[in-house]
């Protein structure tokens, strides 16, 4: 009964500033271009989209950014979030290893999207708009930013991915218990959505396509914004509470971790957890290795080009300099629906271009397995984009078995997976396929790619 | 940000005792009758489905039992559960009422069941036991023992009722992701199943029918125990950590309750968060309320007799004098699984009928209405049973803001709605019915009360 489990921090131990890791690289990220001059964005080039604050903020090269009062009264809701060690899976792995995660299921929407869309929602509400418009693919995000409106008294439009529609009709239920609308992706509300139900009547939509339907609605209107859950330096910086917030909980448990890892979608979990460490890492503080995990179905990292890509499959987003598939690229509907998009971040892109951080791609029948084994020991059940982290996890354990090293663990469980459970009951009926990687389809793909930078 | 919302404990302040209320009360619940010689049940009769050390819980008359290190060591993966202010729905309701609640939904298995499903694994594996049978309703205690039993390596088998088993395929596969084996129940595999498939073919099932199967599955094998998720003493025992732990965080909060309140279907969850209180109570401590809530549509403790009745459809079970609608009673449908049990566990009867606990119907319908209100504003969606608490802490909050009067509102959430959203689906669809209740049934069922006591 002497160890402890769970490292909890009480309400007033929440950040007073979010990191921005782009002070202390040694290079800056590439600029994002303007789409139609090819010209380095300025921060009017975004204003039709977001609040002067968050383009601020997009922008910014300040090492700490204040994070609002009402935001933090906010987090307060399920903020800190819990490091949990993880004995009962150390016990079932017969590992010498010491797992820690930090547990980001415990938000209103079950991940770590509300650290984000709060504080959106706060900025957008600051300056007077009414309506945000927004994508999601699994519903983590949507349901995030469908519970910030509803704090903040803001009419939420969700473009949802038609798969994962039809998938989780209870993602959606959640979404209109906040209080919002949810449209499945491709629609006929769009210009973007109509051209591409022109083309492919039965397209089961993609994150690309639903951003396009969500961007050129907001632009259509004054009172309306748009608000991403992911990818862009904003999203990523309000994540960063996650990492310091684990910085303190391993001080306490006095740990202090060899790896770190997160699952990558578009990024903002895994730079959430790891941004923070690679601060102590570029200062000669730590030398955790750092870990980026994403499926082999849709490998961004591993087997994307970094070069100059639209953010959305319409083209209206300004161009990045990213790890991308090419925005035509559409990933099979396998079930980590938060890990189907064709890019990553721009600053996860750099700071894995800098050599900072370690990519790997795992597949999806392994990630259920480690997700169950997760289960049967520790009680939660992961989202399936968190069994990526998972499984990672598990494999460093082994080695570090298999090798007799006692190192220390810490990953990011971004979410649970209780909207998901289709996805379990696939997993038992040995429904899960995993598909190969279509090399063939990269190559159109990449064929597409805009020619700049 | 001077307030706290949130009032956390240390895994080292989970309680070290089960508080067992029948030391303190006036006079002794009515003993449990044999069903066949209408005697008082001894200790050798319930040997047949239960461990020794479970057996002599349901019998003790001891005020404090120690809660094993075992048990608090896996308890730690949750416990202690946050106490938490509900500012923001303070702020919608425009009260001057302050409201706590103690939230039970941070689990494994989203709800208060953890706590006697865990410590009901660990005393039948210490007796050599390999299976244990249950019955569930909503999901809720079927997915609790199925994760006891992975962490204790014991087989589960559940037995669920039709209508929730049809409703919650993602509860059920829940149960499947801890490993457990679930059956819809009417089933052929019963004596007990399939003589009311004989009746009725096209049966829903109840928890009655589901614990007669159970029951009847758990007595025939040596090896094969029965595991009760509410009604008796034993399990309404292990609930008390909610309200030892609720106290430690009302002192935290410099706080003292004027109503505790808590929903009623089985009454676990209810004499968790209320039994530490009536002890208060009764040593003349405390002035709070004790509100039990239940639903309209199956209002045991406002519409039913306090009698001796079977706990199951099948009369397999002992007798027990509660309050009761008649063991052939057959609720409606409606959603809140967990609370369409016949009767009222003994104890929770007992204090009504000395007159410790005020009880209150609700209809369904507006339970949802204040649920939502809450996720609105909490961030948490509530479970169907958990509303009806919800709804009788807004009520109370309102009345608060009609008497001007700043009171202390305190209730168990037990459990989050993450299963149960089909059920806000059909609300908001308008699909959902307040059922008349059926007195003529009612009256019907009493008439078939076992003639005793």
């Amino acid at each position: 009964m002497t160890e402890r489990v769970k490292y909890l921090l009480s309400d007033d131990r929440i950040p007073k500033a979010w990191y921005n890791i782009v002070a202390d690289l040694p290079a800056p990220p590439p600029p994002a271009l303007h789409p139609a001059t090819g010209k380095p964005l300025v921060a009017d080039d975004l204003a039709p989209l977001f609040p002067q604050a968050v383009i601020a903020q997009e922008m910014s090269t300040e090492r700490w950014i204040e994070i609002p009062d009402p935001v933090r009264e906010i987090y307060k809701l399920w903020r800190p979030s819990p490091l949990i060690r993880a004995r009962q899976l150390e016990r079932a792995l017969d590992t010498p290893a010491r797992i820690f995660f930090k547990y980001e299921g415990v938000s209103p929407a079950g991940s770590h999207k509300p650290n984000t869309s709060v504080a959106q929602a706060f900025y957008n509400k600051e300056e007077g708009i009414r309506r945000l418009t927004t994508e999601t693919g699994a519903g983590q995000w949507g349901s995030s930013l469908a519970f910030a409106g509803s704090l903040f008294g803001i009419e939420v439009e969700i473009y949802m991915v038609k798969v994962s529609y039809q998938q989780k009709p209870y993602r959606r239920a959640l979404m209109e218990t906040y209080g919002a609308r949810c449209i499945p992706s491709p629609s006929p509300l769009t210009q973007s959505g109509r051209s591409i139900l022109a083309k492919f009547p039965d397209s089961t939509g993609s994150l690309g396509i639903a951003i396009s339907e969500a961007v050129e609605m907001a632009a259509q209107r004054d009172d309306t914004n748009y608000a991403l859950g992911s990818v862009l330096n904003h999203v990523l910086l309000h994540q960063t509470v996650i990492g310091e917030e684990a910085m303190l909980q391993m001080a306490d448990a006095g740990a202090e971790p060899d790896v770190v890892i997160g699952c990558a979608g578009g990024g903002s979990n895994f730079a959430g957890i790891a941004f923070p460490y690679l601060r102590e890492k570029l200062a000669g503080r730590s030398n955790a290795r750092v870990v980026a995990v994403e499926p082999v179905s849709c490998p961004t990292m591993t087997q994307g080009r970094y070069a100059y890509d639209y953010g959305d499959t319409g083209h209206l987003t300004p161009l990045v300099k990213m790890h991308t598939l090419g925005s035509s690229f559409v990933p099979p509907g396998f079930h980590a629906g938060g890990l189907r998009y064709h890019g990553m971040a721009p600053m996860v892109s750099h700071v894995l271009e800098l050599g900072l951080v370690e990519p790997k791609a795992v597949v999806q029948t392994e990630c259920f397995a480690a997700a169950v084994q997760f289960a049967r020991s520790e009680g939660i059940v992961p989202a399936p984009e968190s069994s990526h982290a998972v499984r990672a996890a598990v494999d460093e354990a082994l080695r570090c078995k298999a090798e007799g090293k006692a190192e220390t663990i810490l990953f990011c469980l971004s979410g649970h997976g209780h909207f998901d459970m289709q996805a379990y009951t696939d997993y038992f009926g040995g429904k899960l396929k995993d598909v190969p990687f279509d090399r063939a389809a990269l190559e159109r793909a990449l064929a597409d790619l805009p020619k700049v930078g």
